[in-house]
């Protein structure tokens, strides 16, 4: 199964995804500012990978606090003695973690969602009198618990996305919702996935999706190689596409989905959400009820991240505009939740209105045990 | 002033617009050959620029005639007595160039309105007994005429569109409609450069385009160079923008505009339609005349030229999507006329219903000689 990230006693191994289709080169981040700075740099990218990043990042900080108790015991013989003020310190580091890898990237709720349920298990872990040694093994234990339920989430997805599909489609997508966006299987390209180990004849439209190019270097790539049928075209002929008529659906991921059902998606799904309307294709968005955020009304108290204009600006460090030209690189886009006809997510499809089904798609999943990407 | 090709006693040179903004190298076309090659290899581009290089073309295959004459008379001293199949195989060869230049792409029907008129040109000289030398004579002049007669054209519907600005307006543009596209001074850019020279304060955003990144290589090259305020977007950005409210107007040009208005433009201008619409943006199409087919009914009936699908997987030949994906690259597309808000021309602009003021914007021009690109 692919997977953008792998857990060893060396810490946390992430696919450096801005060299991929040419290279697989595995980065090891030992540290929770590591973390951070994968993220940041997008070595690591889509909003539940980000989260499951983030989930480890806590288990590092945790790791690191271990490390020096254990440097500090073998300087003292004091350490059984550890006093309240200590326990005190390490929740500050812990918090100082949180902090840092919360606001790596703003746009993905999943970071926050991820950093929430770490501290969770810390402040419990802590308030029980563990020490810094349970505290590590807590945090690594619920990251991987995440790891696990994020595929298993990604399969429920697929499967409910799936059923809404007929033999035969063309479904565009946008962007990178894989296995690599995720901790294995993937959201949108969890549908397709679905349909197709299914046995059904489905095929994948992937817009490119500047200025990172996901759709060619990613979806592309993980696509060809689980032999599913993929054809790139520029982000500009979707439209043309859906006005052809060779789309049937378009199924997107989320960074963020607002309680009303606004959505927050790599630029460009805005346009591509305003030619399926305009062509009578149905738009999904396929996301974890842990990229809901209920606590955000609207679209617009979503956070969009702007990124480096060089991105924009040059290709492979060789520059394509002329030099000194302003660009804008918004990273993110808000589709509003008229033009979205339904939500997959592993409890099932919320449709319009999004309002009351989103909420029920996260009531659903509380009985199970409060985690809401279970 | 910036234009894209010249005129000399050695042929045509044209600016290989491939190369740009990083070098500055003129390609010289000494044959019809190597004009249509020029053309279908993209080292010029743009529907004006396309019909003055076909125009020029057809007055390099005159001068080939000429010159062939000039060998075979060294050789003979009968070439006075010229008898009619002379002509016929002048006339022959002509044709040939003509269906050369015509074919070099299929969607801009400038190019075959430029080769018309040369072979009117060429009917009429050699129809009065005119020789090879005259022809070239007078398929020279024809194109120089032109060419001087376009930028006068785009001074015009930069004249008629700046009326449509308004002081401090942000202008959306798509694609390459500049002095490169043209003759010189550009059609949705000359709208953009001659509301800046009359002093208004407007700035344009550029998007960058894919595959061929002539938003960012050209449109802000020519415009940083002129001193007009751009900022580089990624084409998915445009909706975007649209709906924050940071765009006043959308100028687009056109490769051919069918009789009812439904307008062939750079891949992505339909999905830009569609956002200005949504988001109540004026979009704007600014076209000679020359580029309006009112032989063609609908866009339904425009030919959309594909073309290579490496120009997708690959950038400036390094592979950038896996290797063996499928990739479709269509050049155009068509945005339906219902999402056109008007059609600036240089006899004026013609607004909805487009059926009827497209056909007025040609008739206004007739008395003034017959060129449509007067």
């Amino acid at each position: 199964m692919l997977t953008p990230m792998r857990w060893t006693q060396e810490g946390l191994y992430l696919l450096d995804q801005r060299l991929l289709p040419r290279h697989e080169q595995w980065n090891l981040c030992e540290t929770p500012e590591e973390a951070a700075e994968a993220i940041r740099d997008m070595v690591v990218r889509g909003a539940p990978a980000l989260g499951l990043t983030a989930a480890y990042g806590m288990a590092l900080a945790a790791r690191q606090l271990a490390n020096e108790e254990a440097c500090h015991s073998e300087n003292s013989d004091s350490h059984r003695d550890r006093d309240p003020l200590d326990r005190h310190s390490y929740m500050d580091r812990i918090f100082e973690a949180a902090t840092m890898l919360t606001d790596s990237r703003p746009t993905a709720v999943n970071l926050s969602w991820a950093v929430k349920q770490q501290l969770e298990v810390a402040a419990q872990t802590v308030g029980t009198g563990g020490g810094v040694g349970d505290l590590y093994g807590a945090l690594i234990d619920k990251a991987q618990k995440m790891h696990e339920e994020d595929i298993l989430t990604n399969r429920s997805i697929g499967r409910h996305g799936a059923a809404l599909l007929r033999d035969g489609d063309r479904i565009l997508t946008h962007c990178n919702a894989g296995a690599l966006a995720t901790g294995g299987y993937g959201t949108a390209l969890g549908v397709i996935r679905f349909a197709h180990d299914a046995g059904m004849n489905v095929q994948a439209y992937a817009t490119e999706t500047r200025p990172y190019l996901q759709g060619a270097r990613l979806t592309a790539w993980e696509l060809t190689r689980d032999g599913i049928p993929v054809t790139l075209i520029v982000d500009g002929a979707a439209g043309m596409l859906m006005q052809r008529g060779d789309i049937d659906a378009v199924v997107v991921g989320a960074d963020r989905v607002a309680a009303n059902g606004d959505t927050a998606n790599k630029i460009g799904t805005y346009q591509l959400a305003l030619a399926a309307r305009e062509n009578s294709v149905p738009f999904y968005v396929a996301a974890p009820t842990s990229t809901l955020d209920l606590d955000t009304p609207y679209g617009s108290g979503v956070e969009v991240e702007k990124r480096d204009p060089a991105e924009i600006t040059q290709f492979m460090g060789e520059q394509t505009a002329p030099d000194m030209v302003r660009a804008v690189n918004f990273a993110f886009d808000i589709t509003p939740a008229e033009l979205i006809t339904g939500v997959i997510t592993e409890n099932g499809l919320a449709e319009a209105p999004l309002l009351e089904s989103l909420e029920r798609m996260i009531r659903v999943n509380k009985p199970h045990g409060g985690d809401s990407g279970a």
